[in-house]
């Protein structure tokens, strides 16, 4: 049996996600917690990322997690066992996170006591673009099997996010993937994106990614 | 410049999808034309096991594809090279398909001439499963860089598929999948799927596949 909290969510009926989404960036502010609002496809490694950026950070952090999904408590398993306080986001179905979504399962972790929590929101390129949820800051990740040809085709996910992580690096023999092409997709739609390199199997390429995680969350908690 | 036809499409108007489905499902019946409604998460492989398919077929039935994405008109330029009729849908930033857009897509092709249509969803284990489009028969597919626990997560997908195409199993040494496993949560959300197991990239796996397709498209236009 599990002993992973879940939380049922379901779609707010707020009218303004927006309005709802920056009181809850601003409350988040004041009480120095960085929320990370981390969104891929499905398989993309969203919780290998996040379980190898907990081992890089080596506590150097204090971090939460929230895991969407909707159903099963694998992913909140995982990341517990890796040392995170970790909390099962139940969508219902839905395909995305809202604000007051994302409000409903912060009430499962202690966040005044945390610097960063990440949120790992439903694996879909298309919806939770869309949806601001109240985060300090959105990442996606891009891995090499799903092709270089996905900023053409999901143009409002790269133009939301501040990063863009390309993960199963370690994998590239096996497909064809033009780092250049994607690059260059990825910055006609989104010029100041910052691009990491990675394999979240391997940690290969973790380090940048890690220091610019931690540089966004200190100074996000100092300016609060 | 692309030659390729273009089709935005909107969400219908009509309260409801499941009437209207039905309703295209017999229009087409009686036309003599099947259609597959195939989905998928991004970058699973749904283009490249759409151009293998036709290459598998070799002219024994008169294929028309629908190729919708919320941008770009790759999918459709690439399965026109491939000597298919392709119509680009372009949805307009939705997240799936529904009967009033799969039949303003329709509109594109040929359709009384065709044997069967294949319509590519949008990328996504989510929303596109929650929309009868009026296909006669849905598939999906899931690649093995996604891994075996999507059927924990995505559970709807893998209830309303009649089919699902293990993609990419020449990649097997590069990630962790237990095939056994995988079809074990399959069949415990669908015990009467059918599971085929296929590389789009080298071919392999792709007659069983291309077989079990036929005897459907074959039963279902003699029925008409």
């Amino acid at each position: 049996m599990s002993e992973i909290r879940i939380i049922d969510v379901k779609e707010g009926i707020l009218s303004d996600n927006h309005m709802e989404a920056d009181k809850l960036r601003k409350e988040l502010r004041s009480r120095h917690t960085f929320l990370l609002n981390l969104m891929a496809s499905p398989g993309a490694g969203k919780t290998t990322t996040i379980i190898k950026t907990l081992e890089m950070l080596d506590g150097a952090l204090k971090v939460g997690v929230l895991e969407a999904d909707i159903d099963s408590t694998v992913d909140a398993e995982l990341v517990a066992a890796a040392g995170a306080q970790a909390v099962q986001i139940h969508t219902g179905g839905m395909c995305h996170l809202d604000a007051e979504m994302t409000r409903a399962g912060l009430e499962g972790l202690d966040t005044a006591s945390l610097d960063l929590i990440i949120l790992e929101n439903v694996g879909n390129l298309v919806c939770p673009a869309e949806f601001d949820t109240g985060a300090s800051c959105s990442v996606m990740i891009l891995s090499v099997p799903e092709g270089d040809d996905k900023p053409l085709k999901y143009p409002l996910m790269f133009t939301v996010c501040s990063a863009v992580i390309i993960n199963k690096i370690d994998c590239v023999p096996f497909f064809e993937f033009d780092f250049q092409e994607f690059k260059r997709r990825v910055r006609k739609r989104n010029p100041d994106i910052a691009i990491f390199e990675v394999s979240a199997k391997t940690g290969a390429g973790f380090l940048p990614w890690v220091e610019w995680l931690s540089a966004k969350v200190n100074a996000w908690n100092e300016t609060s």
